[in-house]
């Protein structure tokens, strides 16, 4: 694929210029995964306060959509998320937080760990629902 | 927060019925993992088509955003992902995709494992990118 890639196309994936790639209305998504585990805790989104925030801070910072609001991770509930390391995708327009979580150690509004606690399931008539093991 | 949550987000939520929930560009975030390390590999995009393929076939198909076109991963690469397992989260408009990689076991166009190969470092200036060795 390389031969087929513009060079300023390589210069995102292959450089070390931090050059966030916002979408068309301003986000980014990032995926947040348990540091020590690599545990996929949730997704949500990034506009550029919630990125600036987050690297000045230490401490997650998401935009969020439903709330058209600037969302500090835990405010309310505790459920505080400390960046260990934040790592950009290859066209810069994803990141992967490696966090660690206080309060009670959950990620997930409902009060799971992790907002994946749903897996799909084939069913005679088509698809469904079944809950997925805490680990 | 449950008392402020709506009859529809619960069901959504604590249910067992598959409605995902397309953005307003016919979208689901796809986070793809390796199903035996849980290693983040990727997060790309689907559209109802997508995830139809997918559902019925046990290989990964997403939406190119870029290109605009159905994509099945790894037709032209050989780096075909098989669905271990497909979670859906909270209110259902993002999927966790556990996978098996074919071809040379790369998920990412650079030729690397996984697209999140460099992480956000802090420099005088502000903030730079620098490799993460391939675990």
């Amino acid at each position: 694929m390389a031969a087929t890639r513009a060079p300023e196309a390589i210069d995102r994936e292959e450089g070390c210029e931090f050059a966030p790639r916002f979408s068309a209305d301003g986000l980014l998504t990032c995926v947040t995964v348990d540091a020590a585990s690599g545990e996929t805790l949730m997704v949500a989104h990034m506009n550029a306060e919630a990125l600036e925030r987050t690297l000045a801070s230490g401490i997650m910072h998401y935009w969020s959509r439903s709330r058209r609001s600037l969302w500090r991770k835990g405010e309310t509930s505790g459920q505080i998320q400390t960046v260990v390391e934040l790592r950009v995708d290859c066209d810069q327009d994803a990141l992967l937080a490696r966090v660690t979580v206080g309060g009670d150690g959950g990620a997930c509004h409902t009060g799971r760990r992790s907002c994946f606690y749903r897996r799909i399931e084939r069913t005679g008539e088509g698809f469904a629902l079944a809950p997925v093991a805490e680990t």
